[in-house]
């Protein structure tokens, strides 16, 4: 997103109203599979089309406005691929991250951006009356699916400034669990290491095959429901609520917070993992356009500012709350402290 | 668009399949006005709710989400316009463009985007058998009136280079006139000016009217019916040809050039104004992307490099093409000596 030209200009509004070609070519570029097609050596808009059964001449065009728009390079008539799309966009390799359209333009979730202009005036989604909220809602089992790679990343980076005790047998509370990688992260880590997932059945099943997959089963267990009615147990050391919180209002975490609190046990701490913007709520980019998502598909969601999970978690009974921001991240970490 | 991140990421992946949250945004800020809203004083999201019957909750995401895309500016809690969206954006002011919303998201248009796939193995438009391009098709009506304002500066541009004998009386041939602009700007410019202007019936109206508010009823025609089919007269000085060719194939683009070559007066010269990309179809950027909107709402369409167009009007009997940069300008220009 460029911002002001330097003489007023109406090319920024021109580009940006037509932003959704960018979305829709990009969809239909990973449908044809086109970047592992170039990473597998078919480089011309002829090839391609051979390849894909396509016709060269939609390759030519969908592969020139892909250059265009950052995700090929183009020489002498021949593409190829950034160092994010080789990375990122080619299916054999683990790290590919294509399958995240899947979710991101699910129709439940695009189609809360269908009337924005209705979410503003009713100030909250205008899908249903608990938007993507409602029980056992499907969306959830294709967000662990499609967002597992995008979130590995991330989950993993947590490790890091998150330490615990690699001696003792520690226990940690996945709430919100979904693909179950950010608590079979510390797993790998810390073998003494147990985990309770929450989450709803439906969505428990793809953390199961992915606790498997990690060799943690035995350490990895499902507690299926919702995280506002079932008993938590206790004495966990940890709590890790990604992206979780910024689906409800200030009074419905601070319910959960309190839950929280009181399954840790004295030295536990509560993690989030969320999309902060900062105070005034200009930076950084992602969290603060965040909100709209949560606008668009929930009642009451919102991208919180770390001085609004600060005074929530203190309401909960927290002692204190300190941001940690990760190296590669699009989102910002909370601990506090029982 | 950015570019490549110095290390690969999966930010602009994640940012481009979003992209369409940059679409929807803007559109919902359109229709609540909000920018008008904001010139006329009212600047928190508070005063926006209220002005605009809206929640505050809404306004403050929908206002921080335009700030962080560059449409708004943020200082202490309150909103402003930046120069670009106080000159494209304030509907008290002829320099508004927010109507283009209706043309560019228009169901016809934008359908053409839902499955780019189809499009890129078909070759082409997957809508319709003709997609746009169908006879009378009711959106190039919404054209006529949401692009008038877009197309203004382009054709007040276009009388600097393409000068006529003011002495003289001239005749000007505006094909697919639409709003009519293009060519009631060289009337306005040439007293002893008249123009003949060709689209389809529905279309011009909206020329008709854009006559009458120019003063220049007396001096401009409108003949109604398909380009390819009308009886065009001859001796005519200029031959207005924008944005257009783009729709058709070559050898349709020849056969209308060959017409037009007809109606030319021995000094004629026809005026292409076009998204016309280099010849390895990497700048600019509009021009290349330009395409995708061709292949995605019509059976045949391109956006041609000027070797491309130098050729078909050589083929059509022209002796010669330049390509003009226009100084301020989405477009290209293409003169076609006779």
């Amino acid at each position: 997103m460029s911002a002001q030209s330097a003489t007023p200009s109406p090319e920024h509004f021109f580009r940006s109203i037509n932003a959704f070609h960018v979305t829709q070519a990009l969809k239909g570029a990973i449908e044809l599979n086109l970047f592992t097609a170039i990473a597998e050596g078919a480089t011309t808009a002829k090839a391609l089309a051979e390849k894909r059964q396509a016709s060269e001449r939609g390759m030519r065009i969908l592969c020139d406005f892909l250059t265009v728009t950052g995700f090929l390079t183009k020489a002498d008539g021949a593409y190829g691929l950034t160092p994010d799309s080789a990375m990122f966009l080619d299916r054999h390799l683990p790290s590919y991250v294509g399958d995240a359209a899947k979710f991101l333009l699910s129709p439940t979730l695009a189609s809360g951006f269908n009337d924005v202009a209705a979410a503003v005036r009713k100030g909250g989604t205008v899908i249903s009356e608990e938007g993507t909220m409602s029980p056992d809602n499907p969306v959830w089992v294709e967000f662990a699916r499609a967002m597992q790679t995008l979130a590995f990343g991330m989950a993993q980076a947590l490790t890091g400034p998150i330490k615990l005790d690699p001696n003792k047998k520690t226990k940690v509370l996945d709430i919100a669990a979904s693909h179950g990688l950010y608590g079979l992260m510390f797993a790998q880590q810390y073998p003494n290491l147990e985990v309770v997932a929450v989450d709803w059945a439906n969505v428990l099943e793809v953390g199961k095959e992915n606790a498997a997959k990690f060799g943690a089963s035995d350490r990895w267990r499902a507690l299926p429901g919702s995280i506002f009615d079932v008993d938590l147990g206790d004495g966990y050391d940890l709590a890790l609520i990604p992206n979780f919180f910024h689906h409800f209002d200030p009074p419905t975490n601070e319910k959960l917070m309190r839950k929280i609190h009181a399954a840790l046990g004295p030295d536990g701490r509560a993690v989030t993992v969320e999309f902060v913007p900062n105070e005034a709520r200009t930076e950084p980019p992602h969290s603060v356009t965040f909100a709209m998502v949560m606008l668009a598909s929930t009642a009451h969601g919102d991208a919180y500012t770390f001085a609004e999970y600060e005074k929530m978690f203190a309401n909960a009974g927290f002692s204190r709350s300190e941001l940690v921001e990760l190296p590669v991240a699009f989102e910002q970490v909370i601990v506090s402290y029982k």
